[in-house]
């Protein structure tokens, strides 16, 4: 059996969509969480972490960075991943669109501590955004999925963005009336999307329930 | 011929790495810039431009979003990609790395404008980042390239931060400072890397000398 092992903390954040992926497609994998304040600050210095930085994701022997490059890595490795170029520009610029959302959270949040400024945002840029990605959605005519027929990268993204920030119980409630507000088929794709896959689903329903 | 329009603003910032990419490989295209004050706030507003942002990529009658989606998708179009999987994570994940130092830029200087935190950063992180970059560079063994032996996707983002952040006159000298104490054989990269296609060399020899 491959040895795959993912190293991160205890949170969704940079990790939460590869784990999805492992899940779905039922692959064993060591969800290695250390804890970033007693643990992280003594294994960082083992040479292996390239960077010093986390998510990191071994496999095979080898050890990956950026968590990007590990989720693309990973949906190419198990078949979750168009053949023609435009396809696959399609399915990594959802991935994308998912991760400038998550900056600007990050941005307002956590580097300016500026609440007013993530409500603006959420309140003017964001629904333009969902209102895109729905476009995409209607436009593939899949209910399932956002290219082609088959789960491919950009569905665990928008399944992660839309589903753990803005539908959850933990996520607040004004993100969930900007969602239905703006692009309410966005909520059927991720009930539809949780459906395709048994082990996603078993997972999605006993995974611990974590803020971010 | 293909109409290739690149449209973004006059500066390198998040187009550049495709105008390096499409230069190198010789595919003629228009290089639109519009005036962010002037020109953009109505261009804007043309659905064409699927969220409203730049840069977008417009090729075979289909709009393109995203800046390493793009990069990603002309890297395959002119064959400026490996072929396995893992040499695939290897490529995008330089690029990954660039846009990590690119995004540290952008939130001390631009989001907090903190000119010491950069600088503190740049003191501190930067220099393992540049050597883990060395380290793969001196690991592949190639004098030009990151992976394999031919030009590739992490090639041109490599180029691009070293090059345009570190080397060249309008860099600022520290910068160049840290590159030259920490990871020296990135300056033969970047020296090689533009001496391999006689285009690319004629376009930085030639192009605009922005700020940034």
């Amino acid at each position: 059996m491959r040895r795959i092992v993912l190293h991160y903390f205890d949170m969704y954040a940079r990790a939460e969509t590869s784990r999805m992926i492992l899940n779905y497609v039922g692959a064993p994998f060591l969800d290695l969480r250390y804890d970033m304040n007693t643990e992280w600050p003594d294994a960082k210095n083992d040479e292996k972490f390239e960077m010093g930085k986390l998510p990191c994701l071994e496999i095979d022997g080898k050890i990956l960075i950026q968590s990007g490059s590990i989720e693309r890595f990973l949906c190419r490795e198990f078949g979750l991943y168009p053949k023609d170029n435009y396809s696959i520009y399609l399915t990594e610029s959802l991935r994308d669109i998912k991760e400038d959302f998550f900056n600007n959270r990050l941005k307002y949040l956590m580097v300016l501590k500026d609440r007013a400024g993530w409500d603006k945002w959420s309140e003017e840029e964001l629904p333009k955004m969902l209102k895109a990605i729905e476009k995409r959605f209607i436009a593939n005519g899949n209910k399932n999925f956002f290219v082609g027929s088959s789960p491919t990268l950009g569905d665990f993204a928008i399944f992660f963005m839309v589903h753990d920030f803005m539908i959850r119980k933990k996520a607040p409630k004004r993100m969930s009336e900007i969602l239905i507000s703006s692009a309410p088929k966005l909520i059927d794709f991720a009930e539809n999307f949780k459906n395709t896959s048994p082990l996603f689903l078993d997972y999605m329903e006993n995974r611990e329930d974590l803020p971010f």
